[in-house]
């Protein structure tokens, strides 16, 4: 298969930069993810893949990404922050649309970056009638992924059946320790010496998407709940970020609720 | 209380090599470890403390410290290896009186250095039948503390408690995630981007003992769960060795199910 | 000297919140921070202290900080970028008190903050002019520290003497590997499998001040010097975050062109 | 050529386990590994891969391999404690053939692995006739790769030549830091903040091979030159053992000395 398709891309007169293949040995599925350049159309190549390969191939011919994302908040500025720097330096590998709060705490800060705010409160609100309001300014916005930076608000299946497999989310803990609410605080109930961040797609089990991206830094006896907070920001920087990166350059296949990431 | 204690070590003459406090404020607890040399006779500093500490303090005063310890182990070897070579070069800290296997498979490696191996099989006897053989054989070595280098057998309340903070057990998992059985295929399925190793005190809740040290490392899409295996058995090694380096050096206390320890 | 110290902080009413010894057993010199908390007035306590310790001891009690730092940046927003964010959130430890850049890249971003911007070129001024036009800038304000945050002009010593020990900077390299310009060909020519980044004091030896944090990422071969130019700038902005946070806390000492930093 | 190669071996029945491939894009030159399974007989793709690959292609088909290592040490004890352990286990990937000391001190503890030990004094010799008498022992074993598992003798350019690429190093400092002797001893000079290990290919310039693994640990101002030594042990003992692992799993590629290694 590796042969033929090679082939049909040596056909076409471009470039391989790259070629990075993973076969699931256990459920015998092939995966392979190739970067092209000096491909002008690349409809020519997704037709001929289509005729050598499989029926049940899932092909997925990209020209260069111009990606484009909403980011939801509550209060809290650190993922946002590193978010909008990036953005405004157009290092992200994406174009941040508008940003949503449940809170106005940020407004601020994205409009001294010029980045449009929508202030949305859960307040008053039935769930339904939150997400009905969200929904309603995303749809303004031609999103490719919404990004949930500290958004603190659980959101229904209802609404994460809309968005599937484009919903990022770093959630505060190294999972599955400390699936739900107050990780940190269960992490210092615990004593545990390595505190984490992950990085996952939001699937319907809560905190149980396929994870993208996880990290750790070493914490001890000295750190209170509120210390491993501070430092725990630190890392659901990191981590998402370093997610986002993967996830914009289109490293990421999903398969049976993993990631296959082709770094 | 620094003040009062620092004067007590003063008027004996010793030198202190370090000294190290740390304080609950939850809980308004105050610990401090003082590692003194040139002291003879640590009984006068032992009386002093009491009369100058409140009722309630627990004061430990180790003499330079000669500690034996027991090996429990099934069939893996490598945390086995690790300790025997330490303690066959005289820099594991403590002094492996003998190993205990309910398999046969490592005796050899045992005598290889010269350590008695004492082959207690759990088939054909009941968990009280399995323990009381197991005390039986470790009543015979005055041992400080139990080292289960993967020991693939849980222990029963009532042996736990002849042994309370006295069990050292490496788990393979980041804890407190993949509690139990298999975590290496639980990481698997979930699709974890690191997986880790604990050391821990052994408690009578599964894994719920005091962690004394964890650490990871990153796995990804490639890792079957056998790799995952065999990767973890890296940092098993290196946990169990950090932990019981910490332990043998008397620098864990444990206070409220977690550890404070100086290093 | 404990006991005497811990006796007068105890008879002025104030409570201990933390305390760190070192002793330097090569030199025999011994150094001690206490962190106090419910203290009106630090005069007496210096007092107290100059009596009893040894002449030559270097005694510094430092009200709650109110620190002021200047930045200095070339073109590179990484570090910037995350100093403002901080400093716009009040997280930073510090209050930035104004950029001074040699290239006007970053004026736009401060302005954004309300930071004040001074753009001084390097262009068509000797060394001696150059610096003269920063330190009339910096004259204008008090500021404890001067931040090089990806400053790529080499200061000469009677810059840095009079900023003895007041000015970090971050190094793209794990000092003391790679030392000087373009580490990161270096790396890349070298063939190393991490890279590391280094937060130091400024001396007047070229990347030879006191080390105050270090930090590495693992890289492979296919990493071209580009690519780890972009995986550093991830740490530089890390390792310099965490370097000025233990600075403006005042946990770091210096001694002998080496840092101790009580965390 | 992809396509190409791929293609050869299609024909030859087999499956392809995993396939990895690298360019070069500075030398525009391709490297790839495929590991396959279900062959009998290698030739045939072999011959294959010469007819339509370039002329100047290096083309190495390795059948299951069966590696034989010579192990060279002086007295410490770490490395070779855990390849012994390895080796007696069968998981170290190639089989230790002998150890050579130019010191006794390790001779009993592989006596008790029945690996037999070769000692040979470097004292009262040229290095000259030390390296002749080394290299008559190691002549006896049709060793496939030396290992220096902490050999404190330099070798000669002369003996260098005859083992190319086959000479695996472990060098106790975080490379190209520290070179030559004394590292921990310069390290604690430095007062650096991380202390790392560096295993590499043994090339005629002193600790300038092509590098295959490096890992780092956290130190900081309480570590003394002998602290740093014990810690620096363990590191030096996982990073050997990483790199032997993929050397023996025929990962490592070595190219302008650059080690390419397809994990």
């Amino acid at each position: 298969m590796v042969a033929d398709i090679a082939t049909v891309i040596a056909t076409q007169q471009v470039n391989i930069i790259s070629m990075r293949e993973y076969v699931d040995t256990v459920d015998n599925r092939f995966f392979v993810r190739i970067e092209i350049a000096g491909c002008d159309d690349p409809l020519p190549i997704e037709q001929q893949l289509k005729i050598i390969l499989p029926e049940d191939a899932e092909i997925n011919v990209n020209p260069s990404p111009n990606i484009k994302i909403v980011v939801l908040v509550t209060k809290e500025y650190h993922c946002l922050g590193d978010i909008l720097i990036r953005n405004h330096f157009k290092t992200l590998g994406a174009s941040v649309e508008c940003v949503i709060g449940n809170h106005q705490t940020l407004q601020d800060v994205c409009t001294r970056f010029d980045v449009p705010f929508h202030f949305i409160s859960h307040e008053e609100k039935t769930k339904e009638q939150f997400e009905a309001a969200l929904i309603e300014v995303i749809a303004n916005y031609q999103a490719d992924y919404l990004v949930l930076a500290k958004f603190m608000r659980i959101l229904s299946p209802a609404f994460v059946e809309k968005f599937t497999y484009s919903i990022v989310n770093i959630h505060h803990s190294f999972l599955p320790a400390f699936v739900g609410a107050n990780p940190y605080r269960q992490a210092y109930e615990r004593g545990v010496k390595l505190i984490g961040a992950t990085a996952h797609f939001v699937t319907n089990d809560l905190d149980e998407g396929p994870i993208i991206a996880q990290q750790i830094i070493p914490v001890n006896h000295s750190f209170s709940a509120p210390d491993m907070v501070r430092a725990g920001k630190e890392i659901e920087t990191a981590v998402l970020a370093k997610a986002l990166q993967s996830v914009f350059e289109e490293r990421v296949l999903i398969y049976k609720n993993k990631t296959i990431i082709f770094e």
